[in-house]
């Protein structure tokens, strides 16, 4: 009963991250009863960014400016001999907000749930392994995936893989977080907690 | 840290409804990693879409094609003395699946918290009033709005101003949803679901 065209709308916009078909429906009625301009404006700053930003050629943040490398892959006063890995963009730029972390970054690309081989194309292993080989400055590896069976799942397989090559690897701290209260908190986090104390 | 042209895209996604900073975040990043002709045709379609689609000059139920007025307010074979006032466009879709009302609609364009002036300013109420000065054939007003605090206070809103223009206005009822269970049905629910018992 919808137009052709607010049916292909509401379909590339379900493909957005977090977004099912009825929210994409929500997003193209609200596209229509915008002004002119401010879609205009949607769409001059989408095709900016796609002119405009590059992935990093080390670490794959996306950037504006000049050369290949990122802002922080390009600043020599960070610590080169560490490297943390990261699912995805966000998850860097939250480290990033702690300003505790003055290493490099490296974004796997997502997470995996299982050890197959269709699973695994998601991440972007291979290049990791030519990073390491390429930068023997590389002393620790902080695998700073997200606590959920995904990240475990992605953890367990990266340490596998960092084993040979004898660089030490590390994982995030777990336990109770800020404002949290021990009723509340799930039995994992609670063992964990008590189990890391210190 | 960010780049000025992925946080002008954050700050736009971020006006879309249900979206906050953090999936505006998301929907960039998406937006990057995507090949270049996805992008070319999101972009494509939105241009379409304002193009194309007009708001029906009776309803505002967005349509493409000719006319003024969209499939439904054109199709004389409805019943001309219904008219169902809804929220939002996805309302009236939800409804036309039902395949169960065969009148018309008219989309009200949101829904008040508050009988302030700026808030009504929100609703389509003097172009409602237009439309029923000038169809005097609507015998019935189905007041569908959301069953929330919101869509109370806009129905209430609604039934006062329809008083004087002595047409019969009804609501959807109130009750337990298929396959809802007692014992999780809200008090509210449960009062109304035993209240209008049949």
């Amino acid at each position: 009963m919808n137009s052709p065209i607010i049916e292909q709308l509401i379909k590339i916009f379900s493909r957005f991250p977090t977004v099912g078909p009825r929210t994409a429906s929500r997003f193209v009625f609200y596209l229509i009863q915008k002004p002119k301009e401010e879609v205009e404006e949607l769409i001059k700053t989408i095709e900016n960014l796609k002119k405009e930003i590059k992935n990093c050629s080390f670490c794959f943040n996306p950037f504006e400016g000049e050369g290949d490398l990122c802002q922080i892959c390009s600043d020599k006063t960070r610590n080169q001999t560490l490297l943390c890995l990261v699912e995805k963009e966000t998850d860097l730029i939250a480290l990033e907000k702690t300003r505790k972390y003055k290493g490099r970054y490296f974004i796997l690309g997502g997470a995996i749930s299982a050890l197959k081989q269709d699973e695994l194309k998601k991440l972007r292993t291979k290049d990791l392994e030519e990073r390491l080989k390429n930068n023997l400055e590389i002393k620790e590896i902080i695998i700073a995936v997200n606590p959920t069976t995904e990240g475990e799942a992605t953890a367990l397989y990266l340490e596998r893989m960092l084993k040979p090559l004898n660089i030490k690897s590390t994982r995030l701290a777990r336990g109770l977080p800020l404002g949290g209260e021990l009723e509340y908190a799930d039995e994992e986090t609670l063992s964990q907690a008590l189990e890391n104390r210190k």
